[in-house]
């Protein structure tokens, strides 16, 4: 659990983390975050997390809360004064607080709110041994989904969703019976003749961290990949499905819907790919 | 402004109204929220704003905060607090705070916050007299609008892009060339025939509870009147068009994408509709 958190220009015990109930995003989730890996108390791809925390800023017209130096020497002191080894950076900003009106309040300074806290090493690769359970389901989300936003109501109902179907995470289906992403990962499959698949970069997926760093180590092994949509129906005959994220890396899935992927355990691509962010992630 | 503020249970000077950061309301936008007007420092159509409120928290499967009947001691009295004569009481309810997993928390309690303050009565007959021009906009919200969520990014983005066009608001388009509603209004048109005409009840849009005190007084009125969807091209052409919102009741639209409707005057129509709600409202 964080000890300490920053909110607004000061460190504070986790348990006085407090924010304006006016600050908009409370009440209209006008606000950004990004979650970072923490390692050997370094924080992992910071120059990726920073780029797409930049663009999400502009995307949405949120003023910088401070140069991105600053931000990283604030990231870094909040990693430092919890104490976390192996664990989480957890960042939001958001617009500011001023008294409610949809439209962009005039002269308000955005709110900077972060978290860290240590986690279990070892979790990401017993879940990777092992291989999880995913569901699909309708991906009713706004179209915007490339925006890291705080507007995550529907990534709940369906992660709540799978929980309750005995599965880890729901990969989301477009209209047209596509897959976008998971509700907090992006969702991949290896295609019977072995090509790596993970859906284009557009309006309709997050442009996952961990789906860059993977894409770069599938470059470097030398596999062959393409960036496309794929179906349920491919998925489910695909060799074998992975999701990746920053909190978990690679983690295969094993079966979707209830039926098995490939031979029903973890494959060789994706522990190849695991075990490209360095031995000890080996499954 | 308000002045007092209700949050979890504590009556605190505006100032210190405080959530914690990681209240999920903050985190993942999982709360809803109600607006009422307030007459004469009465609630106005308490009972329908506290159905909505209990469909919403069904639909999310968030915890009462407490019984209904407790719930109107405290609007009440936060109303008083603020010395609210004419003005607006804004409810809160979110799934609780718990550390940071998208899936819900078990054994939290929700968190409920109040806030009211006192607006210019005049303002929605000042606006009525005049009425207001409209943008339409892709309506790329997620496809559970009739829950009234905090997940309010895209109204926002929206109502903001109408600003910057010179309107007052921006309804939104579905896929299919239907108005659904507006950022923070449903949407009406009367036709040339002399029909009144607002979207039917779905997960496309809202109940609005104007919406529906306003179909009750075309009902007493004796006015014809259809729910169904309806095209930009069927608005543009219309007698009238107009909105309704619990914070401006029944307001004239006058221009949609630039172009007049009817003589570009408030309509008949939308006036009777507005009297409807009482002498002091007529435009």
């Amino acid at each position: 659990m964080p000890r300490i958190a920053y909110v607004n220009g000061r460190y504070v015990p986790h348990a006085k983390a407090m924010v304006h109930v006016e600050d908009r995003g409370y009440l209209f989730a006008d606000g950004i975050y990004e979650v970072c890996l923490v390692k050997d108390g370094r924080i992992l791809d910071l120059d990726l997390h920073m780029d797409r925390l930049w663009r999400s800023l502009g995307e949405l017209r949120i003023a910088e809360p401070m140069s991105r130096q600053a931000l990283g020497l604030v990231m870094a002191e909040i990693v430092r004064r919890n104490h976390v080894d192996f664990g989480l950076l957890y960042l939001q900003i958001t617009r500011g607080v001023a008294h409610r009106d949809h439209a962009f309040p005039q002269g308000v300074r955005p709110s900077l709110v972060m978290l860290a806290w240590a986690t279990a090493p070892e979790r990401g690769s017993t879940l990777a041994k092992k291989g999880v359970k995913v569901i699909t389901l309708p991906d009713i989300r706004w179209q915007r989904r490339d925006i890291k936003s705080v507007s995550l109501l529907p990534n709940v109902l369906a992660k709540q969703q799978a929980r309750e179907a005995g599965a880890f995470e729901a990969w989301m289906v477009d209209e047209k019976g596509f897959v976008t992403e998971g509700t907090s990962t992006n969702a991949w499959i290896v295609t019977r003749d072995g090509t790596i698949v993970t859906r284009n970069l557009s309006h309709a997926i997050l442009s996952g961290v961990t789906r860059l760093t993977a894409l770069e180590i599938a470059r470097k092994e030398r596999l062959e990949f393409v960036e496309r949509p794929f179906t349920v129906a491919e998925a489910l005959r695909a060799k074998e499905a992975f999701q990746t994220s920053t909190t978990l890396l690679v983690v295969p899935v094993v079966e979707i819907d209830g039926k098995k992927i490939g031979t029903g355990k973890p494959g060789p691509v994706a522990r190849k790919l695991r075990a490209g962010y360095g031995s000890e992630y080996g499954a």
